[in-house]
């Protein structure tokens, strides 16, 4: 079977296409063919060396996928062949919170990713995916889909009429925003686009902040909140947005901090979070539960991901290179042959 | 001014309408001219002596209403005169938990209600009303709608997915299937209504069940969730269908009672409520807070209140025939000149 | 090896010990050498027939016990030979909320129990226990302790000042006691007799109602908390009691019905539940994660479970018939050689 | 009477005492004689113009004290003359979570505070205190107890088992190392002194670190938990301290961001915020209900706060001077004749 590796040392440069023996589902596993993956900020990171640099090579890349059960092996209820279905991010995060334990096992690093046609996961490592959803729109769900999903619904317990602040109109925040609006929430989303901002409205975002316009958008933000201020601030630019978030944010609110754009040093002054009984919320992703819940949530919704472009398996490269240049709005997608 | 009373003895046929002097507003009062007043089964049940027998008359009956601040008392600052407000239910329960004291001064007994013309009320025990809704609209929310509300959203933590039961097309159940809606939630309406169940299809409800047709419609509910039983059920037929409701929840789930028809005693088998892990969850409307948080989920849905019927305000005596009468689909008004 | 049997049909005359040969460890698996066990009010009902009529025989009785790793089979990574472990009541509950499926597979009915000199357990379905406890004390916790600890602590969320109040002084009751009081709660007790009221007192509650000298236990209690009602109510009595519980919460109390002695059908009026705001919880012991986190709080504590008598492997029947005569206080146990 | 005023401008220099008329108790009010104050670092600040610089002068001093009721207001019921009892940090902070409208009173700036014989509140703005507790010590409760307990115990449920690390030994630090002990949980508690750090151990704390000995006070405080990390972290010493907070927490753990020293900026490290998906949260004293119910816990547990050192009335300055020189173990209280 064809497998994307990591070879040798970090870099785009590195990723090749190699045949690997196909692989069998030994008790409690199933055996999935990959249908289609899709990519994360974490993905362009990892395959550059910047996320991990310790992460042994080669290293099939990508965590986020989508495909059929082929076979299972002995002793397996949970799904059965012909299911569809997508593996978890972290791959031992069944249910409750987070731990060490649970977080260690995460798909695309340390372990092999999804960017290869068949790959074999313990069935608790699955989840069923939305009837209504093709493989290459399932595939965006994993990562983003739950990140969004465990920052608003799980920790924030978002509820309708609440007011939600998304950052630019990438993976995480476009799902925040859908999700946002499905939960009655009103959405404020800030772009440097005014086209995004067009179409972000258009899937029911109430207002949009042009920040290269409007640079003080935190301002803007609590003006269009009669000066109050937001209570659910999705936070996906890390240190470079997080002060301005934090002045945005009502007395009491919530900063999600999400997304390795985060990562990043910064002189930041706390002051408003204490001074407003701010809560910032650090959020990685989500439990097989939450994800579990979110499809059911999908699904009735009969909810749509937002696939920026779907690039063939040839072009893996090509997508990051995509990703990298930041232009997208919603998720990016490699079909997988 | 022109005042309903419950007069020397309970019932119908004591409810006379009489002159009282208008009252001013005291240092953190405001003096309100009422333009609508709503039913709740509460206030049957109060007219008919059946509430609370120990209850001092002349009551002015109806606890919920709708009306313009006319004029304000020393040092208050949360109304003015011109605004739009509603008095909430337990004039004490501003936010928290509930506590006795909160619950104690309740409108349409103990203290008198808002049938009447004019009346005054502390400032902390009013709220706004959402700008798109009229007076006789803005008249059904205070208990209804704050019952529904505390007990899918504050309670029960309702969110996008879930599954909602709720029991006929009364008050409190057609608001707590409008805010299961605005939720993104799914709901199960029962009627013995055919007719009713269409209506409440078009509110946004998913399914509904006559239970004449189907008198076992905890089977068919648990049916229409695969199996799995119901996330919430609204419970508002008391003794005679809780253990029915019981049967229908969902393994963990959420049973919110609610509603004085609750109140009836009856063989009541608890084993489900023990081996399904089931809450209980008795609901008796809600504070200010919840009001106002709730208003701001209506004005940003634009969603509208059903009003089943005006009735002028001579015709009180009818309108609460009309609710006896139980055909209703929503809430019965009466309009104050 | 040696294995107690529920043979043919129910009763405690169909109790044996037989010969059954000594299981080994499959993939994931360990083998455990039991060590102890201990009873719950659902075993004396499940070797009667009383609990699950349905339960196919022979059956291994008695969900808990505690013993030591064996040797454990390939992958498994949570246990290894020497060490203390308990194995969990519903195997698959691991994190998270109650779903049936986490549910279904419980131990001493649907599948074998512990009363059985070695047993093989999933890695997922142990806990190591802790290290000051002797294996009859630690054979007490699985199911008693865990429900303890889930409806006051996971569900509840007992915070030091609070007030409960426990009924009797069973398994459940007394380990209710003893968390509530290392919790910062203050606990009243009530009993038949004056002697184990002393004895809880001893243990930390701070009264005791002898409910034979005092039948409306309710009142009396309501009393002690200056007529406020209490906080939390740890209902193990069931139809019998419930409705006194009912009255002697306070307004948004929390009445957590546990144990099968509350299966049977009683006239019950369930006008307090709504009107005072009440939530009734069902509690059917708990997941892995609450038996781990207890586990600690236990250890830090150096709590020791109160064990009312430990039986010989030969006596099972003499412990059933000591748990149905009903004078006990703490946990009965059985010595496994 | 005696009142102590920050006179024209800022600085220690401008405390004085002057004469006062005596006020009187307006409706829904009660006239106070206070008996005593406590300081925080809070009032150092204010005092000397950098908490908030733009204040209007003349201030009377210090938000936290205790007294005596000597007479009440048309209406009032909450109080009556000889009760005792405490006023509340944010007079409009009845219930509920913080919103801005409730936190813009509070005393000791912007309203005068409570460094005065005789001082008027509104019935709703004081709590009764404890019956053990002197003045001096029921004094200390306002902001630094209600600050530790709103963290802990309102918005960190802390439970039985749970690891704390609280820094220092000043106000809030050992009321949050009293707290977690009632409520069954482990403290670590950092300080630069042994002796210190011993009287905290005889306080309930289970481990202490020498920060100066041990500058990598986060590695140890993990190495304390076995690797894995604390539960929660009662954070004041602010941007100088944070990262190492941060890095000190567990996956999912929480670390409440407490006092005005927390405000200055620094170079701030976020990635372990999200890799860990930790809680920051800004706490800023609390509610009237939190003050009650932890009012009822302290009674129970007839808990002492530490009281460093009783000052007489004529010395606030040197009790500030001595608070600035940080040599304190708990709480540092003014007598007031």
């Amino acid at each position: 079977m064809k497998v994307y590796e990591i070879q040798e040392k970090f870099g785009l440069d590195s990723l090749a296409i190699v045949e690997r023996p196909e692989p069998s589902a030994g008790p409690g596993q199933a055996l999935v063919k990959l249908r289609a993956a899709s990519l994360n900020y974490r993905d362009l990171m990892t395959v550059k060396g910047l996320y991990n640099p310790k992460q042994p090579l080669p290293l099939v890349p990508l965590s986020d996928g989508a495909g059929e059960v082929v076979s299972v092996g002995k002793g397996v209820t949970r799904v059965k062949p012909g299911d569809r279905v997508a593996p978890i991010f972290s791959q031992k995060w069944i249910a409750g919170e987070p731990a060490r334990t649970k977080l260690s096992a995460s798909l695309g690093g340390p372990l092999d990713g999804v960017l290869r046609e068949f790959a074999v996961f313990d069935e608790d490592g699955l989840v069923h995916i939305p009837a209504h959803l093709s493989y290459e729109e399932a595939a965006t769900l994993p990562c983003a889909a739950v990140t969004a999903w465990n920052s608003l619904i799980t920790l924030g317990k978002l509820k309708s009429g609440d007011t939600v602040l998304v950052q630019g109109t990438g993976g995480v925040s476009i799902f925040a925003l859908q999700f946002a609006v499905m939960a009655g929430a009103r959405v404020i989303v800030t772009s440097s686009s005014d086209g995004k901002i067009e179409r972000a409205i258009k899937l029911g975002a109430s207002d949009g902040i042009n920040y290269k316009a409007i640079p003080n958008w935190d301002k803007r933000a609590r003006e269009l909140t009669a000066g109050l201020g937001l209570d659910y601030i999705v936070e996906v630019g890390g240190a470079g947005t997080l002060e301005k978030s934090l002045r945005a944010a009502r007395v009491g609110g919530y900063v999600g901090l999400i997304g390795v754009l985060a990562g990043s040093s910064k002189e930041l002054s706390i002051l408003p979070v204490l001074m407003q009984n701010l809560r910032i919320q650090g959020v990685l992703v989500g439990s097989r539960e939450m994800f579990e819940e979110m499809n059911r949530a999908i699904a009735f919704a009969q909810l749509k991901p937002v696939v920026d472009r779907v690039f063939p398996f040839e072009e893996a490269r090509q997508a990051l290179e995509w990703m990298e240049a930041g232009s997208h709005f919603g998720k990016i997608v490699i079909r997988i042959p």
